[in-house]
């Protein structure tokens, strides 16, 4: 049933992006890939403030997500990362007890405890948490239109279901949502998207199905088992590419690139798959 | 096609209420039924302020809607209205050039603005109005559940969508949104609903259809042939039952009665039928 | 106390709008200033639909407003309106019952009842209305910033309290919005400004002050004794200059003018002043 | 400058709480108090479902906190806690970068990102975290009132804000939100508060001020000094006492009692304090 597993290959992702800072600040960034039992990573990571090389701090994250931090002064900062990822998609990771608890609360954009009744009505008899999911993800794709900018940084789920239409994002933020809605539990990963045209980060969900982690992307707009996985959380604050605090700064440019191992596989977005 | 007419018959209805006055305010009460022609009525108004009968000065309103606004003393405040009204339903009344375009706005418990992609999504590609509103009709009525008290004063549609809970007010609210976000014009009515169980204020709307305003109750708790129109408006925010301002009281009691006309009438609420 | 009076001149006023078309549809705009009592009104307003003139059905609203409603075919739809005002500010005008319990309601963009609780806490123990009406709009004067683009035709007050930021419409919902949650009965107007810069379609805020609507300018963008009433309404639910339905057609371009008659005149946006 | 010491003396704290179980389910409470270095716990927990007495799994979680969880049949499920907590309240904490990073994000009940403009805009311009910690808890205070049931389980910050009125867990979400908008990190601890009237659970904000967790409470209603932590996160999504999850249970009743070590301090909830 699951799909075919794609060992011994190197994915190429990376990116570059450029700040505009106004004011000394921290920055946070989550691009680089996260970390996994079997995988190999080669990668450099560049940040230059005002022709400055800058060392960054790396934080720990969730299911091997890395931070980045570090301290910027006005002027340009611009970061450059690329990696080479080998590694086999492996068998879908179990879900531990304290990550079902955390991904069944409500959060920030999938606010799953203002749409329970909706979820509940929709969704909520079906048997299984495969079937829930597979209803959820069917709804969203078929009623939830993808349109460039059609939503901001502060949209979240029921906003998304009340206009019906997004981008990446608020198709994950909204399954998320229904499913925590009908007691699945549901978080998000951040993701290199080979194939994903045009090229941007990712988001996409992870439910858990019979006791492990499986990958839902409701856009169906790039092959799951080409995805290599960045930051996982409960939603996009926790995945955000970016983060300034403790002072101004504003993205000026960003390229991504994202090239798979191999040929880009195939995907009918129905059968289970699990993110890398 | 449409429901029977209940020609030469009288219904009885009325209310008792009692306010507890904190401050001198002014109070604007909605309980007497709508004029209408062809309709007699015979009514009966009292006000009573700490045992002093009050004067209230009636403002018409939309479609033989009457308010009575009268300024009360600290204390205590009781307000009785009985009325018979003798009147066929008659045939539903058309819709004005004024009215349509009223109908279509978005208001502020019917945001149709919001969940306009939604309802486009879901019911936009029904080819007429009557389609587009059984199918709201029935959306709503499979949807949310009446459970009392599972609302309040603030409460919009898109809180009831998500929710998928309410009480008469919150399913006219969701269905008059869904509908104008489909291009549909609808407004709400409040009413006395003979046959309603508990008794009580009864919301509803009308849609126009053909060129007709034509009544729904997603609820389907009282027969619609019964009703008698007392406000009409865009939504609760033009028909509670009562509003003070310039200070403070609040309701202590309420009593509601409604005896139809004859029998009480059966409704199938999916015929059309006009609010007389 | 009042703005001095500009009695026998005559502003001109004006606009030119576009509409790519893709459906048959219903268009009504909200254009042509505003009859009142008093004041000469010299107008042209013709509408072309792929160069056949289209006759515009006039609708009657509140306060001398008039809405002009057509039919369009797919293409292109023009519109241009020219007129020529002359007559004197005059007094404010008195405030009827049913214009004040209109005034007093929430609507869809100044959902009063959701914020009564912060504007009693900050405004509401003002002993006067032009008190409670003078704090509100220094407060959103001092706290909202003006930033284009900042919001979008969902945009509540709530919303614009909540970033702080946003165009005349959020400024004018934001005041008459708290103004209403302390007892004083606010609508919106919306106005041709002589003065504003970039010329753009203007918003402003109608305030019960001593029985008389008085006008109130957050923005403080253009004088008061300047503006030339457009439409009167709740919020932009009712004074919206377009308004599409039964079908689709998209705003392609737009161009307004506005000159005061004479002189312009200042304004220091703190006395009292009434719109024409 | 910090409140004083209580070394040497234990608390007393304690819950029972019984659920009506409808359907088989899971359920995850957090009541335990949270362990941490230089603290004595002496506890007992005891869950009973339906006469027979159930195992708990302990799950680990933030700054020492304890969740339990178990699963239960229909019937009744009763549970009782009971801990001598013997510690000092020490010195706070210091703010590791990955709390740094997580207390920054906007959550569920804190939609920082969605106040950020309000926020920015009344206590941006002060210059140290202290103060605008402070000019945040005393604007809590003054403006929002403590009113036993005026809120719900869906209840975010910006309602509060709006209503001016909640219980504590408004008051502390709304402080965080606040807190976190202007760029002061800020979490939410639940805990047993000796001295609260009427006695129940509560919860109450940490904000880092020069690198350290100290505590706070806008409602004012508990002495810091004596309070005791149970759970700490982001929001109430992540300190509810109790959740259900994968069935159907409703709390029937809950008692809780707290009595300090000692006499109960005093607290002027305007000097630093930390929680233990």
């Amino acid at each position: 049933m699951s799909l075919p597993d794609r060992d011994g290959q190197a994915s190429r992702v990376g990116c570059t992006l450029a700040l505009d800072v106004a004011t000394p600040a921290t920055v946070v960034i989550q691009i680089a890939v996260a970390r996994r039992h079997g995988a190999t990573i080669s990668e450099r990571l560049e940040i230059v403030n005002n022709t400055v090389p800058m060392p960054a701090q790396e934080l720990v994250g969730a299911v091997g997500g890395r931070q980045h931090l570090f301290h910027v002064q006005p002027g340009t900062v611009t970061v450059g990362y690329e990696a080479t990822v080998a590694a086999g998609a492996g068998t879908p990771a179990p879900v531990t007890d304290e990550e079902r608890v955390e991904a069944l609360r409500p959060s920030r954009y999938c606010p799953s405890d203002r749409l329970a009744g909706l979820a509940q009505s929709h969704f909520g008899e079906l048997p299984t948490a495969l079937e829930r999911v597979r209803a959820i993800h069917d709804y969203v794709w078929r009623h939830v239109g993808y349109v460039s900018e059609s939503s901001g940084p502060t949209t979240d789920a029921v906003d998304t279901l009340m206009s019906a239409r997004g981008v990446c994002r608020d198709f994950a933020h909204l399954v998320a949502a229904l499913c925590r809605a009908v007691d699945v539990p549901a978080r998000i990963a951040s993701v290199y998207a080979p194939g994903l045209d045009p090229m941007d980060f990712h988001a996409v969900v992870e439910a858990e199905i019979d006791g492990r982690w499986q990958v839902w992307d409701a856009t169906r707009l790039a092959p799951r088992p080409a995805l290599v996985r960045i930051a996982t959380g409960r939603d996009a604050a926790d995945t955000a590419f970016t983060t300034v605090t403790g002072g101004r700064a504003e993205l000026r440019s960003l390229e991504i690139n994202a090239v798979a191992a191999g040929e880009l596989p195939l995907d009918d977005h129905v059968r289970l798959a699990a993110l890398g």
